[in-house]
């Protein structure tokens, strides 16, 4: 099993006192004179690398500073401090709120001026990001969420939100998976199941919900419509890290899907400070497989022409160093061989019920997974 | 309130003999020796009128002859017993799918031929469609279900895949609606709210569940993050429909906001065939109202400008006849002017809570919706 850095939660406290920092180092310049400094991690490509060891994408130690008194910073600074500002409210009340409502909350005009806080969300989005990195908290931690929303089904009993939820008795849907699951906000409470399953689509989930796949093979089952909300990345690896179960994923057959299962695993380039408390290196990749359809039977016209764009980003992936594992290049060549990808849902071809009464017995029982 | 159609919903025996009546067409009419004839509904803009009275769009009674010695039409007179075949499964072994899976499992290729069953989803997509209007069956009668599900949180208590759920105990993330709400899939044991407001976006529905608005106004609270799934349209319809509860909808205030509130309430063209079950003739509009940005105090500079595209569809919108109300022409016409489109994230601008705790009191108070 890969290393993993456990941390507890910070409190609220704690988070609005880091935020807090950020005032102090003003007034502590302002006394003395000098011009006031934030050290930024460096977000960019430059400075992220793949940690083979620990199987996840990381961020080295490059900082750049923020300065006020320079004219091509000034406005980043006072953009920083206004939004570190805005985050510190969300932990003096303690409620959440959205990347947008940030952006609205602290977009004004500069009185006497025609100049704007903020034009964009991506100002402030940025901005964001670069306070998680530099005082080391998860988005989370800020009390900032996402909209998207994943659904869980199974052998899980967790508190959110000052309710008991056993996720055995909500029906065939199942539960919506809030967007954060940090500890205090989603209290983990008995856990039976042996393992996790996150499904890239909907359909999917809903099939093997229906028929219960979760009770015959004691597993818990989330998706999120696609690439997972953050709210279920981190759920998984809670239920890694704290229940040691495996994380199994499941999607479509093609660059998209195999892109999805690598965020899963090792992070994302654009977010590699999170890999950290985010990544789940011991991920396994269930399926689909580029194989799978021969092992299985499915006929080629179920398959749909790769295009040119998927033939692109195919040929990208083989040059990440995560997917460099002989394995891995033998998986994305054969997708490339047949010119053909698959989506899960193919599986009907072959019978409704294929994917919960063949595909994945077979699968789990041959240990037909990629590491 | 206007006149609603109360049907009860189809056993699963009534729904697949149904579907095998088409069989027994085929059947009859070979034995006299005749050519099959199914009689299909036009599902087209000619036989789709607003019915003012009944506050929906509604399907004429045009109906084409598909027939199979005819080569125009034995392909897709084909698929039609191919998909109502595949429909019949479902019937008899009681489970659902989606309208993916019907393509992938009436796909294949014509034995002595190189000809697919089916080449594009649309193909069989259309011909479900045929089929619901055909049989009158809604889809989810058919057991086919939507991939996108919505949320709920409020006093309402049902029993879902034979669970039974009290949407006051979801915690803040609540329950996912089910795509199929049918009874039998979906049985409603008691109701205790007031209204029931549906929410565009996940932002909003976070923000109000957070805050426990429900708790506070006595309703309940759905969102399905856009246009709503048809999960949700139908659950707020039986709600309505079965005890009463006045239906609120909260949107941005831009031509597609006013676009969504429209389906709710008069349903599609394209699906005017399920007006009668899926529209909500009463539902109201409670915001963003382009008046509202001046009423709320909002700043100019947190409206967005009305792209090229937003102006015109807002044009579109105001030739549609269920907008042509007095107050409807307002509407539209002032965010025109105005130039601006706003975000129902905006409100943030005045505060994090500002539509937990001033916007939605004082519009509900009020009564400030447009009908």
């Amino acid at each position: 099993m890969a290393t993993v850095t456990r941390r507890k939660r910070k409190t609220n406290r704690e988070v609005a006192k880091a935020l807090e920092s950020l005032a102090d180092i003003v007034i502590q310049a302002a006394r003395e004179g000098r011009d006031p400094c934030i050290q930024v991690p460096v977000r960019a490509l430059s400075n992220v690398s793949f940690n083979k060891k620990r199987g996840m994408i990381e961020m080295g130690n490059n900082k750049t500073q923020r300065t006020f008194f320079n004219l091509g910073m000034a406005k980043k600074f006072m953009q920083t401090l206004l939004v570190a500002d805005a985050l510190k409210v969300l932990q003096s009340e303690n409620f959440s709120t959205s990347l947008r409502e940030i952006y609205y909350r602290t977009k004004h005009t500069i009185p006497g001026t025609n100049e704007n806080t903020f034009d964009d969300q991506n100002e402030s989005d940025t901005v964001i990001e670069d306070l998680e990195v530099t005082l080391s908290l998860l988005r989370e931690e800020l009390n900032v969420r996402a909209a998207e929303s994943g659904s869980i089904v199974g052998p899980i009993v967790f508190v959110e939100g000052g309710d008991v939820i056993d996720c055995t008795r909500q029906g065939k849907a199942g539960k919506t998976v809030p967007s954060i699951v940090e500890p205090g906000e989603l209290d983990i409470k008995k856990v039976t199941a042996d393992f996790v399953l996150i499904v890239e689509k909907g359909t999917q989930f809903n099939r093997l919900s229906e028929d219960k796949f979760w009770k015959k093979h004691n597993c818990i089952l989330m998706t999120g419509n696609g690439q997972p909300p953050r709210g279920v990345r981190r759920l998984a690896r809670r239920l890694h890290d704290e229940y040691g179960l495996p994380i199994y994923v499941l999607v479509d057959n093609d660059p998209w899907g195999y892109y999805i299962y690598s965020v899963i695993k090792q992070g994302s380039i654009n977010l590699a400070f999170e890999s950290q408390r985010m990544a789940i290196p011991d991920a396994k990749f269930l399926g689909l497989s580029s194989f799978d359809p021969e092992k299985h039977g499915l006929p080629r016209n179920v398959g749909i022409k790769l295009t040119p764009s998927d033939i692109r980003r195919a040929k990208e992936l083989l040059r990440y160093p995560w997917f460099s594992k002989r394995v891995w290049q033998r998986e994305i060549k054969h997708m490339l061989e047949t010119g053909l990808k698959y989506e899960l849902d193919a599986l009907a071809n072959k019978d409704f019920r294929y994917l919960t009464t063949d595909y994945l017995p077979r699968k789990l029982k041959e240990q037909d997974w990629i590491d």
